[in-house]
């Protein structure tokens, strides 16, 4: 094989290994800065160790230590023996932003979430969980209750950026498939007032996604269908469907089966919106979508899916045509599906 | 707080929120490729996903994710859809090179490890391990039994380097405490060939070094004294004492007491040679060094030690003067003292 492309001049070093096997220490001290509000607290003027060791009841050396890590981690600056923000974590982490995202750390380091990579060697060989690992996509599984909790804030700009372009002033009529938090829909309910919302998800997730549309002011617009988007009735004359995030759950042909039901419930000139982990085709790019489908690989039979495979499932299921599409300036893309 | 001195001009994100949290994801798989021998095969000849999931014996699916991950983390090469490895995985990861550090996984992911880290905002509070938790430093713990065994491959080239320049030629007595895998002492008995080399540490673990010891031809010249360095009679008239990656187990008071030992049992002009984690004063760099303190931290006492710390444990040992040093191209330091 000719490696001339990508020339590495420099003698090997064991740098790589030893850091990329204690990786896992850098989620743990992330997941422990929020969980001990520490962002907040130098938000609020604690800067040096004193100071911010008794506000967030821990030990200076304990304090010392995760703030010099999260310091050579990216998240805090320090300046002699003090601490302070960093851009990122000034708007994400400090509990009193709008724009506040630690909430994802509880589900993205959840049991059911990190777990499912805990017999990794045994779901490589096995090409996804083992059959008796498929209980998130059991009926209401908490889970999904613990992702419309803490994902929320993260799926705000994305769902701002989808209404934005295409909630239009018209008379619509919208199906969320699989709404977890509701946002998609309801930001397509805050951007037209005309618009009215179909929620399907578990009837507990549901439960959240009302709450949401209520203090968003749409919960007149906001109805609901529990159960399973492969087994309740959609009803028809839906002008758009959303389906974020969730065609990477199941294998192709399951998805196909979905998006025939959706084709079915669309009216003429109908399209479908899919927010999703997105990788080239060459799979190792961008790296936030290709990267997922090594989450992915943790459940029964889901994947991060290239636009090419996408494709084939919408044209399958007998969309006419369907693109690929960037979210930015939100790192993550969707495709479109005309009927 | 100034922070005109690191200006951050870009619009926040929270890309690098949602990258640290799936961090630990990095060290699952590439402990997934080494116990899967996914680098020996590659190397062996195997470089399509059907030929690398073959040899692996994994599904294609799960061969074909772990690949692609493995590229983005740079631990391979993607060209087309074959797979190749990098200079790096090439001379560490391939089970057949001299210079294979894929044991090392063992003993960094290991619960004994990674579990020092699982209560961590407990272990921040508190500043350390919890009383019930300090197991690892219990007499003939089977943990160092496993590190002398796993991180051996690691310790050849800061062993070498250290008796290039230390060993001489004249007869000469090298005490080497927590020896291990007993690489160090080794390593100066090969580069004089009058030096006789006494290795302390847990009975159950100088077994290993025994083993290693007679595998390099230089076992009439090592002798052994098992048991705790804080117990066991050192005995006198030593030239080098070895302390490898020990001190950063123990508090100062602690520390100071073992070196009033070693400076005891030293002859004039005696020296110590520590190898250890040293972060630079401001605690954040070299950040191979720094970050070492979040893994102590999860110990009851254990920390990195800045140099000046070190020299003031020294100094109020007995030591004259104390120096530190660089082990270049290996990434770490070492602590010279002088008797």
């Amino acid at each position: 094989m000719n490696m001339s492309s990508s020339p590495q001049p420099q003698a090997p070093s064991p740098g790589i290994i030893f850091d990329t096997l204690q990786a896992y220490q850098r989620s743990v001290a992330l997941k422990a800065g929020i969980d001990l509000d520490l962002f907040t607290a130098i938000a609020e003027g604690s800067h040096s160790l004193s100071a911010i060791a008794a506000r967030i009841k821990a030990s200076e050396k304990g304090t010392r230590v995760l703030c010099d890590y999260l310091t050579m981690m990216g998240f805090l600056q320090k300046q002699g023996s003090d601490y302070d923000l960093t851009t990122d974590s000034a708007a994400f982490l400090d509990r009193r932003s709008p724009a506040y995202l630690g909430t994802m750390a509880n589900f993205l380091m959840s049991p059911h979430v990190a777990g499912l990579l805990e017999n990794i060697t045994d779901v490589i060989r096995h090409g996804g969980a083992l059959p008796s690992d498929d209980g998130a996509l059991a009926p209401e599984h908490p889970m999904w209750v613990e992702f419309a909790r803490s994902m929320a804030a993260m799926m705000h700009m994305p769902a701002e950026l989808l209404a934005e372009e295409f909630a239009g002033a018209k008379p619509i009529k919208v199906m969320d498939i699989s709404a977890g938090h509701g946002l998609f829909g309801i930001a397509f309910a805050k951007h037209n007032a005309h618009a009215r919302i179909v929620g399907v998800d578990w009837a507990n997730v549901l439960e959240v996604a009302k709450e949401n549309a209520k203090i968003a002011g749409v919960a007149e617009r906001y109805s609901t269908i529990p159960g399973s988007a492969f087994d309740v009735d959609f009803g028809s004359g839906y002008d758009i469907v959303l389906i974020p995030n969730f065609l990477h759950h199941f294998d192709a042909a399951t998805n196909e089966k979905l998006l025939r039901k959706v084709h079915a419930a669309l009216s003429p000139g109908g399209i479908v919106l899919a927010p999703e982990f997105i990788p080239n085709e060459d799979r190792i790019s961008p790296q936030r979508d290709a990267t997922f489908s090594m989450q992915m690989l943790g459940t029964p039979a889901g994947d991060a899916y290239t636009f090419a495979e996408l494709e084939k499932m919408f044209g399958n299921a007998g969309f006419a045509r369907s693109e690929l599409r960037e979210l930015t300036p939100f790192p993550q893309r969707f495709a479109v599906a005309y009927k």
